[in-house]
C-alpha cells in the first residue's frame, strides 16, 4: 500500500522546503477550444490569430486563467490534497505570456507554517512559481491552506506566519506589447483606461450555469486531482452532499461574464486576493458585477491598468445587491467569489 | 451602466446600415474535435487528411456547419440578443472551404425591417457574409428575426420587406475539386447521385440523447451569448422552464444522424430555408428522416445536387411520422426541425 | 430505404471474410485534450513533449487508450451495431507509438463462427489490424461478439472456435526507446520495475464520477456508433432503463485511477483479456484497484513488464472488497470492469 501517494499532511512540511510538482503540460489548440467551450469567453486576443499579430504578438497568447488552472493543478497532489479548507492566495502574477505548445510545469517554497491549537491541522503558506520550456516565469503566486495533521494531538508549537501584500505593486516594466491601433471593432468594445471612473460599477447582464459535466471537465483536463471536486459518491457523505465546484472555474466564469463592460481589458496583471464566499455546485447560475476600485496610471503612455472587484452571486442577479456583505461583515449566502485583481487596459490613445 | 452591451433593438436599425461583428477567430484542431465529440459526425472528409488529400484538398476542410456556427455566432450580440424569436433564414450558402488555422469573421448589412402593428416589436432581415483571413467569402446568408422596441407604442411606420430566393440558384462554379476515385471503403457509402430518386425516404436509424452539457459547451464554444441557451435560472420564470437548446445544434445533430444513408454527401451547398418546429431540451432524444426533394444536374460531370427536406423529430421514431404536420398545416409536437437544403455528392464514375 | 445500413447480422459474416473499415481518422490536440479531460489521466509521458523528447520520442506519444477507442471506434457499425453482447477480447497489442497528425484505420478478418442453438443468433470471433497512414500495425485485436441472426430458426449449423492466448507473449523486440534519465519528479512516481512483488495490491485512491455528457461525448469522439451508448428514448423501453456506458470508457477511467501507484508504467503492452462484469450508468462514481499477477524479465536491461489485474468498482471503495467475485465465482453487483493486461515499467536503474 506504500506506493499510493496519499499527499502531504501537516507535519510533512517545513519552511524552506522545496517542492518540484510533477506532470509538466504541453499546452494545446484542443485546451484552448475547451477553454472557450467550458467559460463562453469572448476576450478578442485570445480568440484571434490574426488580431493578437496586430497587437505586437507572434499568435493569440493563452487566457490567463486557462494558464493559471493547467498550471496551478499540478500543485493539488503535494500541497493541497489533504486541504481542509483553501483559505486564500496573494500576490498572483503573470510575468510572462504562454503560447500553445509551450509546456509549464510549477514549484513551490514553503513559506509559513502555523499549527492549529486544535492540534488536528495547520495553515502551510507557500509561495509556487510556473516556468515555461525556457524557465521563463509565466505565474508567480502565494497562497494558504489548512491542511489535517498525519498524528492529530502531537502539538510542535510552530507558528511563523508571512506576511502578504494587500495588492500587488505594478512594476515599471510591463510585459505585453506596445499597443497601437486596438480595433474596437474586432475587440467589441469602446472603452479605454480614461473612460473608467473610480467607484463605476458594471452590472454584467449575462448568466451562465454550470452543469456537472462542464466543471469536472474543466478540473480533469486541469489534471487537478482534488477528490471533493470529482468523487460524488465520496462527497455524498459528507455535509456538502454533492461535488463542490473548483473555485477556479467559478473565477473563470465571472471572468467571461464581466467580458461585457471591459472588452478591452485583456489581461490580467495580478490577482490581489480573493475569497471564495460560499460553494457552487452544479445547476447553479453564475451572475457578476464589477466595481473599479483603483485606476493605476503607468510610465507607459499607451496602458493603464484597473484595480477591480468582480463579485459572483449564484442564482440571483447583480441589480439586487448592492453589498455582498450584511452588516456583520458577513457573506450573503448567494455570493460566491470575491476577487480583487487587476488588469491592464489600453489609453484612448491606441482606438483605430 | 452605460458601458454594458445590451444588444440593438428594434429603433436601432436602418435599411442599408452596416455592421462589422466583433470578435474575428481562429479556428483550430480543438474545435473540430468537439464538433465530432458534440454531435457524432461521421463524414468521412472531415474526418481524415489522408482521404481529403486524395480528393483534392491540402486537407480535411471545416464540416461546413461547424464553420456556419462559429461565424454565425458573433452575429448574436448586435442582432438577435433581443430577439423574440429567429423567424427564418434563407440563401444560406457556403461559397468557400474553411480549414484549420483559417480565421473567420461576420459583417452584416440591414436589408429590410417591418413594424409589428401591436408596436411592441418589429421584424429586422439581415444579410451576413462571412470572411476568411485573405477576405474570402466563406459564408452567406440571410435571415430575419422579431426584435424587440427599446421604446414601446411609438410608431415609425416603416414596412421594408425584402424577398428570398425559395431556393438558392446553382451556380455554374462550385468550388470543390475535380472529384475522381472516391474510396467508399473510406466514406463507408456505396450510393452515388444516380442511385438517389426523387421523393425517396430515408429513415435514419440513429437517435442521439442531447445533455444539458452538450448543447451548452457547442453554445458557448461558438461564442454565441444568446441567453436562452445558456441562463437556467432566467429561464426558469419563463413559459419554457429551462434552458432552450440552439436550433443550430440541432440542425448538427440532424446531419450527423443523416449519414447513414447519405455518407457520399459530404458537402453542404445551400441551406434553402428551415423551421425550428418546435423547442428542444436537454435529455430530448433527437431522431431525423430524409426525403429527396429534387434531383439537379451541373455541367461538371463528376458532381451532381440534391435538394433534402430533413425533418428531425423528438423521442419519436421516423417511421412513426408520414407527414410533419397535421392536416391544418401544424407541425406536429414532436417535430423539432424541418430543413430544405441542397447537398453535393459526386455521380457514380467517380467510385473507385 | 435500402440506403439505410443496418449493420451486419450473423448469416452476413464468413470465414476468413475481410472487412476494411470506413473513416479513416486523422488523429489531433483536440483529441488529446478531449481524451485528458474526459478521464483525468495523468501519465507524464502523454502530457509533456519536453519529457517525450528525454524519453527518445519525437513528441509525446497518444496513449495507447485513446488510440484504440478512436481506431475500435471505427468496427462498431460492421461488427457489433446488432450485438447483443460483446463477450470478450483477447491479444490485445499497441506494436508502434501513435502520434498526433497520424491517420488511423482499421481491418478486420472473421476467424470465427458459432452458431447458438436456439437458432436466434451466433458468436462472431474477429481479428482486427490498426494502421497508420504508412501502413503500420498499430493495434492488433481479437474479440468476440454475439449477433442477432437475420432469419431467425434457420440453422447452418455452423461451429468454428478459434484459442486464443490466455495471455499474450512478450516479443523480443519492444519497440519503446531505450529507457535512461526518467526523472522521476517529472512522472510523479518514485518506483519501478524492481519495486513491484508478485500479489501486491495497490487501492487506488481516487474515485471519478461519470456523467451522461462525458460518457456520450467520449463515445461521439470516438465516432463509435452503438446506440446503446447514446439513444436514451429508445434504452427507456429496455430493462437497462438508460444509456449504457461504453465498456471502453471504463477502462480508461480504471487505468486514469491506477496513475497513482503505477506512475511510472507509462506503456501499454497487451490486454490479455477483460470482463465488463456488471454495466455502468451515469452518476456511478468509479473506483480501482491493482494486483501485480507476474513479473516478466526482458532481455532489454532498461525494461521489465508487470502483468496486472485492475478490478474496477462502482460507488464502493476498494478497501471493502478482497475478491471481485462471490464463492460461486459470480462478479459481486458493484464490480465493472476486471481486466488482465500487461504494462511496460523502466528498471531502477533508469531513474536519474
Amino acid at each position: 500500500m506504500s506506493k499510493i501517494n496519499l499527499g502531504n499532511f501537516f507535519e510533512d512540511f517545513e519552511i524552506g522546503q522545496k517542492i518540484i510538482h510533477p506532470l509538466p503540460r504541453t499546452i494545446t489548440d484542443g485546451d484552448v477550444s475547451f477553454y472557450i467551450a467550458l467559460t463562453g469567453s469572448r476576450f478578442a486576443l485570445h480568440s484571434s490569430d490574426v488580431l493578437a499579430q496586430k497587437m505586437g504578438y507572434k499568435k493569440k497568447p493563452l487566457d490567463d486563467l486557462l494558464m493559471f488552472h493547467l498550471t496551478f493543478g499540478k500543485s493539488v497532489q503535494d500541497i493541497s490534497l489533504n486541504a481542509i479548507a483553501n483559505l486564500g492566495y496573494a500576490e498572483v502574477s503573470f510575468p510572462n505570456p504562454v503560447f500553445v505548445a509551450d509546456t509549464v510545469s510549477l514549484e513551490t517554497e514553503v513559506i509559513g507554517l502555523k499549527e492549529n491549537s486544535n492540534g488536528k491541522s495547520g495553515v502551510v503558506y507557500v509561495h509556487s512559481i510556473g516556468y515555461n520550456q525556457n524557465r521563463q516565469e509565466v505565474l508567480n503566486l502565494k497562497r494558504w491552506v489548512m491542511v489535517h495533521k498525519r498524528n492529530k494531538g502531537e502539538m510542535s508549537g510552530i507558528k511563523h506566519i508571512p506576511t502578504f501584500e494587500k495588492t500587488l505593486a505594478v512594476e515599471k516594466s510591463i510585459n505585453i506589447p506596445k499597443q497601437k491601433d486596438i480595433d474596437t471593432l474586432a475587440t467589441g468594445g469602446e472603452f479605454f483606461f480614461e473612460d473608467y471612473e473610480v467607484a463605476e460599477r458594471l452590472n454584467h447582464p449575462e448568466g451562465i450555469t454550470i452543469d456537472d459535466s462542464d466543471h469536472t471537465l474543466a478540473t480533469k483536463l486541469y489534471q487537478n486531482n482534488a477528490k471533493v471536486h470529482f468523487d460524488d459518491f465520496m462527497m455524498k457523505s459528507t455535509p456538502m452532499g454533492q461535488r463542490l465546484m473548483y473555485g477556479g472555474h467559478v473565477i473563470s466564469i465571472a471572468r467571461s461574464i464581466s467580458f461585457n463592460g471591459l472588452q478591452n481589458a485583456q489581461w490580467i496583471y495580478s490577482i490581489n486576493s480573493g475569497a471564495h464566499a460560499n460553494p457552487t455546485y452544479a445547476k447553479d447560475t453564475i451572475y457578476a458585477y464589477t466595481e473599479i476600485l483603483e485606476k493605476i496610471n503607468h510610465e507607459r503612455d499607451d496602458i493603464g491598468l484597473l484595480r477591480l472587484r468582480t463579485v459572483a452571486l449564484k442564482n440571483q442577479k447583480p441589480e439586487e445587491i448592492s453589498n455582498p456583505k450584511d452588516k456583520d461583515g458577513k457573506y450573503l449566502k448567494n455570493v460566491v467569489l470575491d476577487l480583487d485583481y487587476t488588469v491592464i487596459i489600453p489609453k484612448n490613445k491606441t482606438k483605430k
